[in-house]
């Protein structure tokens, strides 16, 4: 009913995640209404971002430069090294503003089950960059499921024989998590985390 | 932390209705990866919707044709105009595929707070349609709110002088509507519009 280009932008919202038919049809009414406040301001904004799209060369982040922002941050710490599973990790560390070194992208998690081997994620070019030294600490900051820390555990002892102090996120108790609705395998972790107080 | 333009873009999309600075991040991040598969569609499609935006000067609809779509398709019976508050709510009733003739969109409802009044509204435009002839009849497909209400009596007064058959949507249970869980309206509404059972 809509004419068919209305359509085809319709479509090609609904695909993105969090964004179902009928939330982009209320998305292409907003810009169909709002041409200047909101449609052009999306299209450029996306014609900017898919002109200079790239692919870090040094960890992996999408960026629109190459080396990406982070890697060419001159405040940040080049000798701690966060490792993680995909670029949307990186962000979520990189909001926090808590991690104050570089990342390393390895582009998924080893799965048995999907068939992704070692060979498939960015483990190499992770080895090279520790290799050539400069790097005090490397976080691995996988997810916290049977696949991540399988991965954590492969990069462990791929990074064993050189001199970095190797680490990983502490798991536990999430902020404002109640122990009534916590999973047993959190539960188990905290517990076996538990620290002395003061 | 991202670059400018990819800032840039994250915001474009978390004003979108349904879409937040969260969903946004993940749509984007959607983007990012599938250049080929999501990024560029939604640019040719965001590009052509804009080249060839339009308001149809005949009964208000957005479009990429003026007249659009619906005024000019054939098929339809222009002796039957549907009168809706917004471009959304023809779409709506279009979806449906239930209503055979064309619509007029008035472009809101008269409302005393927000100081909307007649002259705001395309009234005087859909007054002119009628008067034109060929009409048989008007379906007044305002919402059924207090505002939506009052418009529709007042367009219905307005068009009292022309010899159109004036009609209203039904009100109701809606499907699937739970006596326990509906307002005292709806049930009123529902009770005073009982009908013969067979």
């Amino acid at each position: 009913m809509a004419s068919p280009e209305i359509e085809t932008l319709t479509q090609a919202l609904a695909r993105l995640p969090g964004l179902g038919p009928r939330s982009a049809r209320r998305a292409v009414l907003h810009l169909l209404k709002k041409r200047e406040g909101a449609m052009a301001p999306l299209l450029r904004a996306l014609e900017a971002v898919n002109e200079r799209l790239a692919t870090c060369d040094i960890c992996g982040n999408v960026d629109t430069s190459n080396p990406c922002g982070v890697c060419t941050d001159p405040r940040r710490d080049s000798r701690a090294l966060c490792v993680v599973e995909e670029v949307s990790d990186l962000w979520a560390l990189d909001r926090s503003r808590l991690f104050p070194g570089r990342f390393h992208v390895l582009g998924g998690r080893l799965s048995a089950l999907e068939g992704v081997r070692p060979e498939d994620l960015a483990i190499d070019s992770l080895i090279r960059r520790i290799a050539a030294g400069g790097i005090d600490e490397v976080v691995l900051a996988m997810n916290a499921t049977l696949e991540g820390q399988t991965t954590a555990h492969y990069i462990a002892e791929r990074i064993e024989q050189y001199p970095v102090r190797l680490t990983q996120l502490a798991h536990g108790l999430p902020v404002g998590g109640e122990l009534d609705y916590l999973d047993e395998g959190t539960l188990a972790q905290a517990l076996r985390a538990r620290r002395p107080i003061g």
